[in-house]
């Protein structure tokens, strides 16, 4: 009996060939690539929790209010369907399923409440990160320190260490930037990046500049790919992938410029933030950035959003900033959390 | 065997005796307390799902902004403590667990991912109403009809009308008030009204005098009662108990007021917004506010929120009017969605 | 938003191009088509819940440990594998967690219970037919009625009538025989019958005198196709498909000889013990087997169980009749019950 | 936040005052206690993983099948009510919830499927060991080893060693004697042992011998206590508690007769078999005896038998030995499954 197949076949390498014994070796190409890369460990106190968004004080708030010019509201959830869903491999959607409902007193099983009053009732089983959510600052690693410095032992059973609730309690509350990479740079009616394509610094600085945005420092960034809305296409050959999703690519000029930036956090519309498989100077990684952004840097990733409608009409009325208000679910010790944020413009 | 003991044990009269054979009248209580109150089904169109949701528009949107002062924010979920935290009767508390964790590498049953990187992964089984939560249009009725006069069958098996997904896709933005009833007329050091407590209009005007706080038209209320932090009592004599909480209670000039103040949403510290069970010209009724609230007037209600420190924020600095943000996840066909609001002041 | 993309999805044409109308005829073809056959409605009582199985009195598991020789044992589920595994469309497999196990010790999170014991504890999300499983006679039916004539009512948000875990209370324990129809007609080294494979009652019979079985009145009938196993093929093309299982078919014939044999269950290793998708005089139906043995004659039916090992043994020794004993959960109010039934030849 | 409230809370001191830091200590009294007692890891091979069920082979199984005489059965599972039942302290009750039934054609929402067939469907979320169960060998040790001497590591999310899956493969067939310790020791006319009672081995041959009935080598021991009837009773103050329960005491005397007489599984109708909390010597101990059988003797513990329906025969008949059939659930790497285990008298 093997090792029960989860999202843990990812790294066992029966997804991926030639997944190599570097478990053994003295330092992995992760420790090697991130040694000279910017870290924010310690920056607000050996025991933060909540890493870059430190950044988002009141006077960011502040001037993420002040970006709000017409009122317009967005809501960034991608629809929360019972049974159907892009999830990475080894999850399924959420199973929704009413505890009570009209049924009950149709089929004359219960009676209404003294006075007259029913009611329905519903329960769902849940991957955490099955949705558009956040990743609390636990999630990934490498080496045995999670952010922080922290040992990896903290995660087991329950994150007693950077869990997502710590990012519900805090809040995401500030200024952000719509970067439409998608629309930018896309080729097809539909402003998508074509599957595999690597986002690099320039592209994001070339956006901004093709846009007219100017990003400031500590803004949100939120960046469309226009991927995920393939998981509801008709054509099958087209159709969603986690594994071949466009996405960042790691380099460290990228690092450098979100360091400088001070940036809270990064949202997109993809599985991953980042391209999921990525090579770098002939070694493959899966999900390096997961180790630079969230592990190092302390920024905060989340995932899945749904973009298309914001950005259509930040195409219409040219206005890409507006004050971003996100608050994940308090789980306490829990790696993700479903979140279903705000846009208001 | 008897029918499955849930939530329906109240309607069947297990927890409240004299559960009379209403259903079969011609026409139940409700329907006659109801007769002549305000309804908004039909107003903003026969297909409506949000309500009194939409009392918010663009306008609303920056009057909320507008209130931002210092651009401190709360966010008011209580949190979720896996197998811990008040529910209904019925429910069970959300059920959290570790789907991997660095347990897998420590026990050398998984490698990191090529390149080194190593994550966690969770899953929840929740009751979507058995955290802070905001409650579908459709969640509570009286007759066979729901909000909009669509039949309670739209129910059956997941809301086809009115479900939670549709104010998750609407969000919840807008200038809202906290009253501190709990604060102005709780006799204990901690602010707290006593259980059993009816909180009626009079009581939400003489707070907000004693506050010096101005209700305005589409304002959302937030309303304290201070009852839900007894959960974490240590004294078992005066540990929380859903049935006996302290809440607003039925009456024609609450619902006359509501209703010409445009109130689009109330949210509270307790488990009903509402007393659970009322007393009216000798009629016992459950929820009855659900009914005239939710079912005919489109008010969006949002339970146990967290808000004693909003609340002493507001005692010290004297603003109790912000802007709030709460969206809902976008459950699709669900009665009710966790919810972790945020309050910027 | 369509109504949830579920198992209901064969119900609404989604899978099957031609879904008529039929729902609002005066008569559905199952009503025709099952207007002369057997029905044992009122046999055992107007209030009976397990149907054919009171065939099976102590006088009959007497008659099953009468047939044990050898005092070999076979556990006939296939194995529960979390995440994977043959479950019809609209079904997950089963989601299995550890809710703590040694990594808590490890990781310094638990200490040992005082004396010195440590423990591990796991949970499961689960569709109950999501494995080897009982179906509860009321979980399928035709018309407005199931078994016994109830109102089809009974089912809603659990069955009060015809549930799993009446026959769970039960039990089932009889002689059984295996009628290894792959072995007897499959082509393959594998002795598998091909995909869309009609077994007939001539089927039946011809594998019983190529056996040299004789098939008792009273008998559980434990039918061999092989075909389940597929579904850990390594060949894609040749994989397991719910919808092109090879099955029993519906025939007067085949429902008169079961009357006759006074058969108290059907057990195979297949998806629905009979052909999904048959054609009946130019008519489609679904599971059309389920109306007729499940509904209106109290037959058990049984599914997804694994025969291979019992089948080649039998081949090697000639013994194809055992002492049966399989007790599913005793859900109340369930549907179905994953079971794990023991042959003891 | 500490760690999650859960099963743990027994290891953390939370239920127990005195949890002492024996975790640190070179040996803990548990390995003390043992050091001299039974052992049979290598017994049955180094891989071994069903333990002392190795004792019932063909031979065991005939002679089970020769205790048959009547053909009466009887099924020991307790019911499986959704969101009740006893469970030990950590767990919840399971939770049932129908995916699909009636109500949605009753709603209009679904139409018949091809032909006029309808089906409900269901779901559960369930701790494994929250019912009628048995233990996989992996589920309780001390020090760092399970049994077998296979590290404790092969725990981590997912037994990789000595599931409860392997006993479901391998079934559970063989000859059992009820002991019905309530009866012949208990003091009330429900035939129930009073709280916190330890059963001693002279207590089992005291029942035996009152009862008449001879012990073989090998059989299955069916110990009655008659608490967990006390779950459903209607008196507050005379009801179940898991802490309280009355059990089997760990001593070398007890030990060393199961280990001669061979004992391959012991079943009760309480919560741990044993005695949960135990003094021996002035040492507090928490269930000791899953040390003692489980871990060191590989002897499989089964728990919360209902037991009061074949007591109650027996007693009649006088016929307390029979073949006993039961086979826990697949659960792949589980440390629990439920089971409805069968005696066939």
């Amino acid at each position: 009996m093997p090792f029960q197949p989860s999202i843990l076949a990812l790294c066992t390498g029966a997804l991926f060939a030639g997944a190599s014994a570097m478990a053994m070796a003295q330092q992995t190409p992760m420790e090697t690539l991130q040694s000279d890369a910017p870290t924010n460990w310690g920056k607000w106190g050996d025991d933060d929790q909540v890493g870059a968004l430190n950044y988002l004080g009141d006077a960011e708030v502040k001037q993420g209010a002040a970006a709000i010019q017409s009122g317009k509201t967005f809501t960034l959830q991608i629809p929360m369907t019972s049974g159907s869903g892009p999830v990475f491999p080894g999850r399924v959607p959420t199973q929704h399923f009413m505890a009570t409902d009209a049924g009950v007193y149709m089929a004359g099983k219960a009676e209404p409440a003294p006075g007259g009053m029913k009611y329905s009732d519903d329960v769902a089983f849940m991957y955490l990160q099955g949705t558009t959510h956040v990743d609390g600052l636990a999630h990934a690693w490498y080496g045995d320190q999670i952010y922080g410095g922290k040992s990896e032992k903290t995660s087991v059973h329950g994150h007693t260490h950077a869990d997502v609730g710590e990012i519900g309690e805090k809040g995401i509350v500030g200024r952000a930037v719509l970067l439409d990479v998608g629309r930018h740079m896309g080729s097809d009616d539909l402003h998508r990046l074509p599957t595999n394509t690597c986002i690099n610094l320039e592209d994001l600085e070339a956006t901004a500049e093709a846009q007219g945005t100017t990003i400031n420092k500590r803004d949100i960034l939120v960046i469309r790919t226009g991927s995920i809305a393939r998981f509801w296409e008709e054509e099958p050959d087209e159709q969603w992938n986690a594994m071949n999703e466009p996405g960042l690519c790691h380099s460290q000029e990228l690092l450098s410029w979100l360091d400088r930036m001070e940036t809270p956090m990064i949202a997109t519309d993809n599985i991953a933030v980042e391209k999921v498989v990525q090579e770098i100077d002939g070694q493959q990684y899966i999900i390096p950035l997961h180790g630079a952004l969230m592990r190092d840097m302390g920024v905060v990733l989340s995932e899945i959003w749904w973009l298309d409608d914001l950005a259509a009409d930040s195409a219409e009325d040219g206005q890409y900033s507006f004050l971003l208000v996100a608050a994940p679910l308090k789980v306490e010790q829990g790696t993700g959390s479903p979140v279903n944020p705000v846009a208001i413009k």
